[in-house]
């Protein structure tokens, strides 16, 4: 039986890079494995395997009992596939918090706190004597640029700079030319609805009981959001979330505008802002260390 | 501040020897690292620190908000130092099932599904090219040969013997004959009370609802607990837990015998025997790869 290897829903680079190059990994250690991906790609995503000439993952909506599974670039139930929990959990590699999975028999964990799951897997490759072929190196790269905005990032660590510049030289491109090039054609909100644009990178967090979703959004045309920020409210507020923050995040500016389903005094409190719709936070671009840790006590609070 | 690193409660050898080797090459890779231990020494670890000469760690009792922890040999809330939850988790290195502890940040975790966390500590040197004093070698193949019976027990892997028998170099020592010697000195049952054997390892459970626990006690000297069994019936019966299985492992005759607090039934079907208390299980030696697996769909349908 094939092992199948995966990043989390709604995937984003890294998700679809790190299955990818898991399962190349995999393959070359002699096991047999299939990378899959649980939703449709982005436009960032389809460009890095349009430039790498490398084929899309294998899409899969759900697992069953005794599917051998490996998860890649996440380690929550909520961000996994359906059936989870009845299939077999045998490897987990990931740059995330830990999230509650449970197990019912001991796997294989490696969690490093570094920008990127691809940075990881470069060094598994390294410890294993892989060679990383020339178009692998190039997703690898590809998603260590995308979870580090090019290293700009409070997320980066020398670890991710250092397998960035390798891989760069592995696949024979200009990081900073080939990374705006990809952003760019990334970050085109053209042919989204603002619902798509929402939930393109979408998380559900429990604080405190309450149910809070916050998208995020790395554009280089912000005005495509802020010219309709009223059709955003109107959507955001219709959901059934207690609170809703999207964050439309300037990577050139380095930081991010707010819209919002939720009291002003929560946004004000996390970020040290005046809130007001549409506000600009300085310096905030990382959902996973400064939106969520900065949110969680707030909304607990509230 | 110092990495305060620690195994499980209620330590047994690996806990001990994997938070001295860990604490060792922390250090050795320029971390400031305390070994702390969250309960007493039993017989075996206290032969085994004897033997090599190496101080015992500092035991503590709890952590406070702020403190940096490294947990070696479990990864769950329950089996750790009270107040975890409000300090800080930096490293997980352990080879048990994934059990639900959650961080507010992202994290190193080195999860094997081998037989000891000195396996993958031996790994991670080796890795790191860090030198293994002799003292340490020692005490990592004490951990080895303590949890997989001298090689003997289903959860032992092919990884586990190589580092078992490049650990017995470094420390020149013949694996065989030590391990026999430690096993003799650790699982004398001399000055224990009924109430210390049942506690001597032991775990609780949540399954499907009801409160199980589950002690194991190895020796060598079966009839020091079989002589009394209804004195330990009586004890086990007077506890509040819907459930409790106490196994006598008997290493040489690789099974045990099983004293408990249950429903017939479920013994019967879980491990396929007539129950009967003092029951012997031939082949049944390990807790996690077997008892646990075993008992807790029987006691879920229950």
């Amino acid at each position: 039986m094939s092992l199948l290897v995966f990043g989390h829903k709604s995937p984003d680079t890294d998700s679809i890079c790190s299955c990818i190059a898991m399962t190349n990994l995999k393959k070359s250690l002699g096991v047999d494995a299939t990378a899959c991906c649980l939703g449709e790609l982005r436009k960032e995503a389809e460009f890095v395997l349009d430039y790498f000439k490398v084929e899309a993952p294998k899409r899969i909506d759900s697992v069953k009992e005794g599917d051998q599974c490996c998860l890649v670039d996440h380690n929550e139930f909520g961000q996994s596939v359906d059936g989870l929990e009845n299939a077999t959990i045998v490897e987990i590699v990931d740059h995330h918090k830990l999230g509650g999975i449970t197990t019912s028999s001991p796997l294989s964990m490696t969690l490093r706190p570094v920008g990127c799951t691809n940075t990881i897997l470069y060094s598994m490759y390294k410890e294993n004597n892989i060679e990383i072929p020339k178009k692998i190196a190039g997703l690898m790269l590809s998603a260590i640029l995308s979870d580090t905005l090019i290293f700009r990032s409070p997320t980066t660590t020398d670890e991710d700079i250092a397998a960035g510049k390798a891989l760069a030289e592995i696949a024979g491109v200009d990081y900073e030319k080939y990374g705006m090039e990809m952003f760019k054609a990334g970050t085109s909100l053209d042919g989204y609805s603002v619902e798509d644009i929402v939930k393109m990178d979408f998380k559900s967090f429990d604080m405190g009981g309450k149910k809070v979703g916050i998208g995020q959004v790395m554009t280089l045309d912000i005005d495509a959001v802020m010219d309709k920020k009223d059709e955003f409210l109107n959507y955001i507020n219709s959901t059934e979330f207690d609170m809703l923050y999207l964050a439309v995040t300037d990577i050139i500016k380095e930081g991010s505008y707010l819209i919002y389903k939720s009291p002003d005094e929560i946004i004000s409190k996390a970020f040290d802002v005046d809130a007001d719709q549409g506000v600009f936070v300085e310096g905030l671009v990382s959902r996973k260390k400064q939106i969520v840790p900065n949110l969680t006590p707030e909304v607990e609070k509230f």
